[in-house]
């Protein structure tokens, strides 16, 4: 199958994503029988290129490295260059036939109480008939309904694995390996900044040096109120109960708790009475309604949830045939991300091959 | 899709399976377009009956519970009622046109060494023309590469979900969610029933008390050995590392341990040093080989799987992009493994609709 692909966003994440594209060039082949043509860049400050007949990806990842633009690398038969990447989206879909599949890899940055501008993107290339794959959690966080409902009528694929966890599977695992089977709730540590400095602080270390730990790895953001004030878990929580449980939730509409240089007392009372204190992000089905929230919470020491230290995170889900199943992340990162986006992918690819199949969007 | 099923053994797990299908069967229509029709069941004590218009499954499960046979419910224009699992599939075969897929759910009792009976049913199955799906581990552990071989000339499926951890997802993980990821190796602790009463040990009750626990709640076998001396747990090393490591390993040739009453002292031993002794089944690529055991081992007690307490069962999984993973199963039982064979049979159904799917068999 080839797939045309556009990425729309070309940092880290988009170009860790490019990479592996090509590292895992000839397995997917092998084994998908994928065929994968970038035909459209946007960047953030270096242009965008629209090509068509296939970009040079390598020489695209060479210019925006070096700090250079890619407009030289755009097809001029197609027009200008496009000035964004919802023009980019907009002018590859007018010069698509409408026959060959292309999906949208957005790997935008993201405002996480608005979900901009990653709903933008995910909704033209939705309406433009592209599947469309995201590493972005504010579309599954703050539209989900709207867009699924856009991908169903469209009959494409909005998926979103990288939005939690990584490339560790957690929607692919309850859509794929999981059928028929309900979700009642779910609880979990889905925030690697907070969990690394609340295992710190349990250690006697100082708030500040874990904070800077995690901003030198490129883990936390430079302004880490995201993570620390629990909007990322708030985020993500919002995806999960969205996807999982039905919700019609938002970030600002969970109560959220985070933590901050007083939560070392904290942490280290819990840890001598035998306890530990987490971020914890949960959600359940009360009746007609979904409850949410992240929460510091003190666990019992043998809870699975305690137990996770450093960067590690983990998902409990509960369910009505399995009872509780978890699936843990022991480490995440930069390729980690990149392959939610190729996990995706496939997912996307193999759905072409069965059009027949019920799972449209996300929809259980 | 209609598919038909011949359900081959009818204990616990089979007729668990066959109330699983009723339960879930509006679900399954809506879901995944799947029609389940059981044309044929074999039980070990109550005889066999093949009705190739539809058997009544819940006059099936009220005769067999009743004690009594399955004859009445043969349909005679087909032959005299068949004499055992394999002549069902074999005059199940011998009567079908070709058109329609049919899928065997085996459930036999297991010979943990030799595969026996399941291994036959498999092998008949397959050069029948039927996919086939399985709780048993026995085929996987001891004749994967002859039966995925098989699967593979006749371009049938071959699942096993239920060898591991019952329902929770292991292969079907693996497969459908972690598309293009190498596997480097595993660990995990796979065996309830030893687990459960290494924590019973470290509680300080005794070894007797917490066999006859496992033993009442039917999850230990009446003959308790094939837990205690680490079979079982040996027969899914293999099975993991036959499908994953692409390993040629039985369950005879993997390095054992196990627990005794004597363990208990050692148990104690570890909890006091602050670590926690485990079952552990382990395997790992080195160089063109595959190294795998199942041993007994001290572990620091923020191991995920020192962890473990009770039935709680774990695998972490070493990946090439992802790092660890880990899959968690809190707590498993008989509707688990039913679950496992319906979670096989989606699996099924879906690749029926996309017939150029790779994955045969479980191939990579």
């Amino acid at each position: 199958v080839l797939v045309d692909l556009l990425l729309v966003g070309f940092g880290h994440v988009g170009r860790r994503f490019a990479r592996l594209l090509e590292e895992r060039r000839a397995a997917l082949a092998r084994t998908e029988a994928l065929e994968p043509r970038v035909v459209g860049v946007a960047t953030r400050r270096h242009g965008a290129a629209l090509a068509p007949a296939g970009l040079d990806l390598k020489e695209a990842l060479a210019r925006v490295e070096a700090g250079r633009r890619l407009e030289d690398l755009h097809d001029e038969t197609t027009g200008p260059a496009p000035m964004s990447g919802l023009d980019l989206i907009h002018r590859c879909a007018q010069g698509r036939g409408g026959e060959a599949p292309w999906v949208v890899v957005e790997t935008t940055w993201l405002d996480v109480q608005t979900g901009g501008p990653a709903v933008a993107h995910v909704r033209a290339a939705l309406a433009s008939g592209a599947h469309v794959v995201t590493a972005n959690k504010g579309p599954v966080a703050v539209a989900y309904r709207e867009l699924r409902a856009l991908a169903e009528a469209r009959d494409r694929a909005f998926l979103f694995e990288g939005a939690v966890m990584d490339g560790v599977p957690v929607f692919n695992l309850v859509r794929e390996t999981l059928p028929g089977v309900e979700i009642r709730g779910f609880r979990g540590v889905i925030n690697a900044t907070t969990n690394y400095i609340l295992t710190a602080l349990e250690e006697g270390q100082p708030f500040e040096r874990a904070l800077a730990d995690m901003q030198a790895a490129g883990i936390a953001e430079a302004d880490p109120s995201l993570d620390l004030d629990g909007w990322d878990a708030a985020a993500k929580t919002a995806a999960l109960a969205n996807v999982w449980l039905d919700a019609d939730l938002t970030p600002a509409r969970i109560a959220r708790a985070g933590i901050a240089p007083a939560t070392a007392a904290e942490a280290r009372a819990a840890l001598a009475g035998g306890e530990r204190l987490r971020l914890v992000a949960r959600a359940a089905r009360r009746g007609p309604t979904v409850e949410a929230e992240v929460a510091l919470i003190r666990l019992p020491a043998d809870d699975l949830l305690a137990g996770l230290r450093g960067l590690a995170n983990a998902l409990v889900i509960e369910t009505d045939l399995l009872g509780e199943v978890a699936i843990v992340q022991m480490g995440g990162g930069l390729t980690q991300t990149a392959y939610a986006l190729l996990s995706d992918l496939v997912a996307v690819t193999r759905r072409l091959r069965a059009p027949g199949r019920a799972p449209r969007g996300q929809s259980p």
